[in-house]
């Protein structure tokens, strides 16, 4: 049987280790494919595009929010970012897992448009662990740490939305975990309907035929 | 966080190796609980009261019904079978996940009661497997493997609600599958929500404190 590709949304805390272990996954499992997100912020040193982000201009991007070639986009500090739609739906047609990671308001975007998208949010273990990733070695500016905290409190607001919650204690662990909760998405009845369809109406052949 | 337990149930076609399943389950993992059945057919040579069944009078199961004692209950060929709720109950809220082995009528009467269970459905890796173990090796009458297609078929029919899929063709990954599946349960939103509240709540005490 054909196996669909799932699109998996990953999201959490600042500090969570996100990046970690999206390299983690990708560095493990070669059969994932990950989204590189549009931008118009200006790349910084040795970032490449394609690799990074895709570059793009100001009327670029507008141009393709207009064309509908955005799953979905933002804007921080006066630059746009966004999700390409036909790289996304390409992997998805072959098969292919899709990782995307998002903050909370894209996937809210995603999960409208690919209703059978798996949303996970990454924590760290505990709080004391999230408290002191987020407060730092108590160096930074009394004013970044507010900012710090009042962007996780903000993200808490949505973990409901999501699907999983995936600790991210042990790097090899966190990989392994979200490696196994596609596994078994990829075993949900709802993803399987062509197979089941097929025995069903096998049994039904076979059954007459005696 | 203390993890709660989850009940699973496990179904599937006849010959598609449930049982061996269930044992390589058991024997690799020391961590889930097995709801042993209660029955009032007799015990055959070498079956252990408590572990293959625990053996009741007709009117001893029959009190169990009325006491609400069994969480479902079937009667096949004369003989009543069905899951004593004490054991299950217990073993859930010390935090073990329970697996019981039972048919469709017996699942939908668990998903009625325990919304959360997990429900599996265990198949042969592809039709010409289960067609083989369904007609064996051709020296059964024909009236056997008729009554085994009948009932695979009328099996079938209730696939869709199950909540995964597994496939037995290699032993040990099935086995991995299933424990893959629990484990991934356990990270579902809907079951960390403490975890979520409580890390709200001191997000929120410690950005009012800084």
């Amino acid at each position: 049987m054909g196996r669909q590709g799932i699109l998996i949304v990953v999201s959490g805390f600042s500090g969570a280790g996100k990046g970690t272990v999206m390299k983690g996954l990708m560095d493990r499992y070669g059969s994932y494919a990950l989204s590189v997100s549009a931008t118009t912020r200006p790349p910084r040193p040795g970032e490449v595009e394609g690799k990074a982000y895709f570059f793009k201009t100001r009327e670029e991007f507008e141009q393709m929010i207009a064309d509908g070639a955005l799953i979905e986009y933002a804007q921080y500090v006066d630059n746009y970012y966004g999700t390409p739609r036909a790289y996304v739906e390409q992997q998805l047609s072959e098969g292919r897992d899709v990782i995307l990671e998002i903050e909370i308001q894209g996937a809210r975007k995603v999960r409208e448009q690919f209703p059978e998208a798996v949303l996970l949010f990454v924590t760290a273990k505990d709080l004391p662990t999230l408290r002191s990733r987020l407060t730092g070695r108590g160096t930074e500016p009394p004013e970044v740490i507010a900012q710090r905290l009042c962007r996780a409190a903000q993200e808490s607001e949505g973990i409901e939305e999501y699907d999983y919650l995936v600790i991210n204690d042990d790097l090899d662990a966190c990989v392994e975990e979200i490696h196994g909760i596609i596994e078994s998405e990829h075993r949900k009845i709802s993803r399987n309907k062509d197979f089941i369809h097929q025995i069903r109406e096998e049994l039904e052949v076979f059954s007459k035929g005696e």
